[in-house]
């Protein structure tokens, strides 16, 4: 890669550095903001595609509003690497020691120009709508400019967002970021009528948004600047709601990205380094299980369906999984609300839904969980990847799951702690016809090595592994590796021999072995690899109550870390061997 | 009202009795139904004006469509009643003392008519996808019906369903009930759009549900039996997503209830036979308190902006209040999670957002709540009705509002438990910049007698109401009258004067006051008003897990109770102070 100009960025500072720069200036600024952005992002990972595709949109936008008085909103936030050049944080992008000093998100901690901390989608159009009932209350003036991608637009929060943004009655204008793509392939009606708009340059018989009562504007070539800048110009200060529908190439710049746009979408270090070797092979894991396990029933003539809310990625879905399950796979769209409604109606009628999701994400349909599918104990199977403490950041922690679904009455929720139980756990589930069951999937694969001939429609049984005394440790899923190191830990440091349980149920409690454990049991531990609160441990904590047993819970506490490093955050939760057993000698 | 007659309904027990009759009879019976409806409404209470206006188009629909096989699924089933009369369960309208048999919402239990269980709104058309998509995957064949009013439309997961049942590639039949209403005046775009779509017979320029890829039918009067049977009949059997598009009138048949429609949406026993006194004087509640705090702010010049999501009735926001309050009133729709977002967003510009909404719809905005809201801190007051163990029906259960808040980091869950801390609480919340704050507002008043001075910004202080020893009680927000009367019992019956705590903050925990209790106290008492798991007092237990302290837990059970008598619930969770006070016999 050619070594990086940056003559004119060197005299951006701010947005109103742009507007002395005249248009070859501003093109030329794009393909230096461009290149950092490849040079950045193939050192540390991140959002690729969606960054290369509107640093144009992101330049016109600066230069025609004044930020921060004018406030723009990104919605997800996949996209703001060329805003956050613009706006006082280009070392961040220039300066290799500085590459990991922002988030990849909006964060108004960083900037005046950032208004919200965001990472999950669909919210743009209603924060923006807030910001503005918010300046009309004040009796203010400025432009509400709210940007949303077209794949984020088919969420729920999104297209209420829209409803409501449309009668305003004063200025917001809505950026709609056309690229034809989600993180996978678009799906649904919506993505049909934005296709009919950009083929027929804005001009069609059924106009959505025109019908929605927006003033309608389209920009057929999103990345062409000027066009950009008329069309923002002419809807700036508008007194109504205006929505401008810009078509952009996603990966614009980077051929192979605009060729494959899914698996740039994100990318991992040094990724532009190796895009010529074969893609390595991969072992076995949780995912690869799932893909054969979904692929055999299928075989077998099952009416599966394996649905996800377009995040295919998260579970390895790739496009040979999907076409091999052809109809037997469903992108939703970012609609997690849909993807499990469709999940109860498709088990209602004797399909057997099969639903992917990430533990981040599982929030955003909660009454769905609750209502179309608990109260109606339909058997559809969710899939429950990436739970646990993490040093994501603060939009995409996996912390939340366990009090989130546990909660739910009539939700059974499991947690293998290995292949063995995994697939038991999902043949079980994929084969009953009496409840809706979620299972908490590892990260990490583990192997125990025996056969798992458990019968878990006998719920809330939990598996003692080793039967000692004294001291008895609960360890959740995929922590159960942690409930094994503290027993080791344990036996050499306190000379006892303690007792390892493996729940595989989260949702439940076995009351009659935890009633056993009073017999020669004085301590019991639990680690579950999540939030403390509203969690498994706190139950088993109030279970004890009334009794003689110490109980001590171990997990993460109620708050938004943001990138702290695992290991700082194993410390602070005290979830190291050593750690649990100092609180345990105080105790004993 | 004159007697029924029912000489049409005598001979229908299922839809397929139906079939037999000719429109003028089909129009009889239409009669029929509607003064059975109005008679039983009336004397149990229930949904008046949806039921009255679907008459028509529940006998078409049964009339062309063979249910159970075709299958229809009810949005909300507020409006399932003509329904219930015409799928063998018409004693419970013509026999007075089967009127409360079924619940007013669609139950699979009563019947196979019925798919789901269902009472929050915008499910239908997922749920519909769902079902659609399980026929196809078993090569089975049948029409697929969701029913949907215009309100319900508005709704993320309704709007979603749409997306997705747009591309379905085989048959669903939409049937929009548009009666220009949601429980209150419709809001948004789309309310402007199907206004237009009435007022030119559905002929427009933008046709919203054509740019979707539906096909597009509208029938002008949608209590026209014939009509209906028309349009219904054409689209039977379609192999594409098909839209019907009715116009109906809420309330139909009953002319206060066409005039007037808000109030006539859901009413108590006996309304109809007072129609023309004046209404009763209402005393001093939450709800007024509340209404008159606002109106007092707007009228200082504050920029409040009083939210709710088409729910105003839930908190006495009468026309009169909308009226006073004008740009500072904002009905966002059926769109909780627009209603959570637009808050955070008026609060981050400088606006005072109190958003009202119900214990039992809080949990359609997990999402916005934890990232819109939360982890932006920003200063929206949530005030949060109803919440409490009730004899309500199972879909409108306000149990899980504890847990779903309380584990959310940074929101502030305030529980009051008088009439001066709610209204100092409640400005101290609007007046703070500093974090999102959520109230639980009580059902019934009550009052301390004394100025609450408590400064709320000092976070998690708990109260000491009576300092005594041995027993501590920990009764939070409206079951603190709970525990004043356990603690007058325990003092007859145990002698012993208890140690009485108000926590006021439902999120967090007073550690110095825990601790302290540990020098003379050996239980704790914790009472909740909803539900134990994942609630306030599981987290007193795991608090004490490491100590001698012994904590009973009281609130509900994680279940689905559905009408269950409330003093049976007390007992089935032992809240009696007598039945407290036998467990706490058993631990000290």
């Amino acid at each position: 890669m050619p070594e990086t100009l940056t003559k004119i960025l060197d005299k951006v500072n701010s947005p109103k550095d742009l507007k002395v720069l005249n248009i070859n200036e501003l093109n030329d600024l794009a393909q230096e903001m461009r290149e950092l952005i490849i040079k950045k992002v193939n050192t540390t990972g991140g959002h690729f595609g969606p960054n290369l595709g509107i640093v144009e949109a992101t330049i016109a936008l600066h230069y025609v509003f004044n930020s921060p008085k004018d406030k723009i909103v990104f919605d997800v936030s996949h996209q703001c690497y060329p805003h956050k050049i613009l706006t006082g944080r280009k070392e961040g992008f220039t300066d290799k020691d500085s590459y990991l000093k922002y988030t990849g998100y909006t964060a108004p901690e960083e900037s005046a120009h950032d208004l919200f901390k965001v990472g999950h989608t669909s919210t743009s159009i209603s924060l923006a709508t807030g910001l503005a009932k918010g300046r009309d209350l004040l009796g203010e003036k400025e432009n509400i400019i709210a940007l949303i991608g077209d794949g984020s637009l088919t969420g729920g929060e999104a297209l209420e967002g829209l409803n409501n943004a449309a009668v305003l009655n004063s200025n917001i204008i809505i950026v709609l970021n056309d690229n034809d793509m989600s993180i996978a392939e678009n799906q649904g009606g919506i993505c049909n009528m934005l296709t009919e708009l950009r083929e027929c340059c804005g001009e069609v018989k059924n106009n959505f948004f025109e019908a929605l009562g927006f003033e309608y504007h389209y920009v057929d070539n999103g990345n062409n600047i000027s066009s950009l800048i008329e069309t923002f110009s002419r809807v700036k200060d508008t007194d109504h709601p205006v929505l401008v529908h810009i078509h952009t190439i996603k990966g614009k710049g980077f051929k192979p990205a605009e060729e494959n746009k899914e698996p740039f979408h994100w990318i991992l270090p040094e990724t532009l380094d190796h895009l010529n070797e074969p893609a390595a092979l991969q072992g076995e894991s949780y995912e690869s299980l799932t893909k054969d396990y979904l692929l055999k029933k299928v075989s077998e003539g099952e009416p599966i369906a394996a649905i996800n809310a377009a995040t295919p990625g998260v579970f390895g879905w790739n496009k040979e999984f999907r076409d091999k399950m052809g109809s037997h796979y469903i992108d939703v769209g970012i609609a997690e609300q849909q993807a499990v409604a469709m999940a109860s109606g498709i088990a209602k009628r004797g399909g057997k839904p099969i639903l992917g999701i990430m533990s981040s994400f599982v929030q955003r349909t909660y009454d769905q969980l609750s209502q179309d599918l608990a109260l109606n104990n339909t058997p559809a199977t969710l899939l429950i990847f990436w739970g646990g403490i993490s040093s994501a950041d603060a939009t995409h922690l996996c912390t939340f799951d366990i009090p989130l679904i546990s909660n739910i009455p009539n939700i059974v929720y499991l947690a293998p702690t290995c292949k063995e139980e995994y697939l038991k756990m999902l043949d079980w589930s994929v084969n009953q016809n009496s409840c809706s069951v979620a299972i908490r999937v590892p990260m990490n694969i583990s192997y125990s090595g025996t056969v798992d001939s458990t019968d878990y429609s006998i719920l809330n049984k939990y598996k003692t592994v080793n039967s000692g005394k004294d001291i008895a440790i609960i360890a959740v899923g995929s922590f159960f590796e942690q409930g094994k190191k503290l027993a080791d830990y344990i036996k050499s440091k306190l000379n006892i021999n303690p007792t390892l349980i493996n729940p595989c149920f989260i949702s439940g409690l076995d009351k009659e072995l935890l009633n056993g454990l009073k017999d020669n049991h004085r301590v019991v531990i639990t680690l579950e690899d999540g939030e403390l609160s509203g969690g498994f441990g706190e139950k088993i904590a109030s279970y004890y109550g009334s009794s003689e047993m110490k109980v001590l819970n171990y997990g993460s506490q109620k708050e938004f870390t943001d990138r702290v490093p695992l290991d700082e955050l194993y410390k602070r939760y005290r979830l190291l061997p050593e750690m649990i057993c100092e609180d345990i000698e105080k105790v004993i």
